[in-house]
């Protein structure tokens, strides 16, 4: 079994200080492409670029491959010209289409310079798709066979090599497009001459290759076979997605959608230079600004409230935070549920209701508690009623919000996992003041 | 194709309306179980029940294990004691496994009772590795065969029924200990009397059963093979991940840490009850309040400074949440690599400087930006210098918290995705207002 991650990374990090940096080549030879690969993100730039140059050349173009887009192009930029030859020394199409994104120009022609006809006619097909199409990630390997073809043929197909993760000849048509799907198992054991559409699958699903990644990974992952195959408008066969990337794909869907919560894109990096990084959040921070100043603008609207009552300025972050947070749980039911595919235009209403129902029950529970203790705090009745009345308000408008806002968002192609929180914060942290003070205004000066 | 869900979903919720509720049945009998999972869990509870009557007995045991656990809860709440049976009629170890935990202790009885002798051991085996183990997840349908065997106990083995990802023979020795695996393919067309030995991989790795359920399910995704072999302590095959199961725990793993972030669970209910949903959240709630409370305990120590100068209550809200936002952004890149193992002892230090860098020069920028405006607002350059150096102070301080506070949570064992905001937000909320609020009772007076 292969070393575990964070004790590999301890030992590389702390190599140094223990005079044995010259161990590292041999440990990190030792590892997988994956785990160099997570282990060269978890460095510090100095110390990465220091891994990065033990690594034999024919190494370094798996695992570029195998990184996250903004770590991989520090070792990119930190790349002489002249070692691109050694390290584009076998590339590929698939290679190539995974790290063009990253790479100079220059440097992709250098690398389709080095490929062979085939492999370059490859990366022109799947660069006419975009990358959110699953056409764009295919692999180019699928078993295909003629209709007509026997059990022979496809001993003699597989006795060459099996790509990885294909179980399936994929039977076509004279104009190459998909018919039928025979298991290699089934293949097995069986007369020369038997016909292999006598062996096929009753049912089996083909993915379109403008299909988008997450639903179509979907497909593979539920199909029970390990690859499907990818076809284009006129159903000929493009390739096939196999069942290993549709999980990496899936995986990077849900990392994307952790990260942009916060603002950031799944290949942001854990190390990444101060400059750029900042420069990378500072979009976030700036637009988060707004909305606060949005807000601070109606708070000012009620100055002459709060001088008088300045207790309502002590309360009112907690009229705004448990908006917040109710409308949050709310937005992330409706986040996974449009990411999925269960929230649409026709069940929306009874979701809507369902959680107007909770906020109003929640909304009602925690209105009093917290009515009640401004009471006691502030020995002022008139004072629990008020923010009572407005954490109600405010949770209710929280749940109203956490469902209408993803829905328009999504209407409008927005993701709401980046924008749905900054706007649903915007909405629970005004209608929070605005009910909070102007009820205090009407009734407690 | 199948059918995208969205349509169906939509198809089915207006039938009413249209008044096609019996073609619904015939509808919902032409979807995978898949599909009809996720469309009862897309579906208002009446109308759910509604449909879930119309499936066939027989089928409803694998829409129930295809299901979330909530809403899966719903429906074998409404199913009549006596329909069990038909149920149960075939049900297996692993589809009770996923089962047990939505069932009642007298309904997991009952199923057992349906199975027979070999399936009862099996779910008795599993049963005693916790549900954060692989061992309890495995399939025990491994293709087995001794170490000595040949093409021809290959062949035999297969002809009887290969199952769904299984692509390697694992060997074993008397003992039954894992030895050598060889990949199906590479048997096909060989002559009977090969040994399989002969043909074995050069590399495969194996899970221990105790291994946790993400690392375990990275390594099957990762290996180029469609299962790997379960191992107990002594190497001892139990069974074996498939990479489809592994997919699927590793959405679950990823569906887990978005909804903790919200303080829910994955296996919420869309349409759960209200009282329980409101139940499920209230938790949530209490406890952002009482870090409300706290947040406003600290304000209310600078009541007679609001009273004073009424724009630091204007503009609190602001230096909380810039520090918030910056936080967690931190938060967010912090948890990913904890999750992954790319963040340990070893490199959080690097990470701190560079997270506290990061902080520094965002700070000095937006404080500034902050600073003019709030000297333009109020006309007064002092209030300016105040909030500037305050919200400098927060953001710096919410880039320690974002990296401190998820290190202390993962040294405990306290998963990070679901306390970390509740934490960081109570330093950066409490760290903004005394530094705001603080500062201007020392120069604003």
């Amino acid at each position: 079994m292969a070393e575990l991650l964070p004790e590999l990374i301890d030992e590389v990090v702390s190599a140094p200080e223990r005079g044995e940096q010259d161990n590292i080549v041999a440990l990190v030879a030792a590892q997988d492409t994956d785990d160099v690969a997570l282990l060269l993100e978890s460095l510090p730039l100095e110390q990465r670029l220091k891994v990065w140059d033990g690594i034999p050349k024919r190494r370094r173009l798996d695992v570029l491959v195998a990184m996250r887009g903004d770590p991989r192009e520090t070792l990119i930029a930190a790349t002489d010209i002249d070692e691109w030859e050694a390290i584009f020394f076998e590339v590929d199409a698939e290679q190539l289409l995974e790290l063009s994104d990253s790479l100079p120009n220059a440097l992709v022609d250098k690398a389709l310079d080095a490929m062979d006809k085939q492999q370059r006619q490859y990366f022109t097909d799947a660069s006419q798709f975009s990358d959110d199409q699953i056409g764009h990630w295919l692999s180019q390997d699928p078993l295909v066979l003629p209709l007509n073809a026997k059990v022979r043929d496809a001993l003699r197909l597989i006795r060459r090599d099996v790509p990885t993760h294909a179980d399936t000849i994929f039977l076509v048509n004279r104009a190459g497009q998909f018919s039928e799907a025979v298991k290699l198992t089934k293949v097995m054991g069986l007369p020369d001459h038997v016909p292999l559409v006598d062996l096929s699958e009753e049912t089996f699903d083909t993915i379109n290759a403008e299909d988008e990644l997450t639903l179509a990974s979907l497909m593979v992952q539920r199909s029970g076979f390990a690859s499907l195959p990818v076809v284009d408008e006129q159903n000929k066969v493009l390739g096939r997605l196999d069942i290993s990337t549709a999980s990496e794909l899936l995986n990077e869907f849900y990392e994307r959608q952790v990260m942009a919560t916060a603002g950031m894109d799944e290949d942001e990096d854990l190390f990444s230079s101060v400059p750029k990084s900042a420069k990378n959040r500072a979009v976030w921070l700036g637009i988060n600004l707004l909305t606060a100043f949005l807000a601070s603008g109606f708070i000012g609207m009620f100055e002459a409230t709060l001088q008088q009552v300045v207790a309502l300025a002590v309360l009112m972050p907690i009229v705004a935070s448990m908006g917040g947070i109710a409308g949050s749980q709310t937005l992330t039911l409706m986040i996974r549920g449009l990411a999925l595919g269960q929230v649409t235009s026709s069940n929306v209403k009874a979701l809507l209701k369902k959680e107007l129902s909770v906020g109003g029950l929640n909304g009602v529970v925690w209105a009093l508690v917290i009515g009640c203790i401004a009471y006691f705090w502030f020995a002022d009745p008139m004072l629990g009623v008020v923010i009572c009345v407005a954490i109600l308000l405010n949770i209710i408008a929280a749940a109203a919000a956490g469902v209408v806002v993803p829905m328009v968002l999504h209407k409008f192609n927005i993701d709401p996992a980046l924008s749905g929180s900054v706007i649903l914060t915007t909405v629970t942290d005004i209608v929070g003041f605005v009910a909070f003070l102007g009820l205090g205004t009407l009734f407690l000066l």
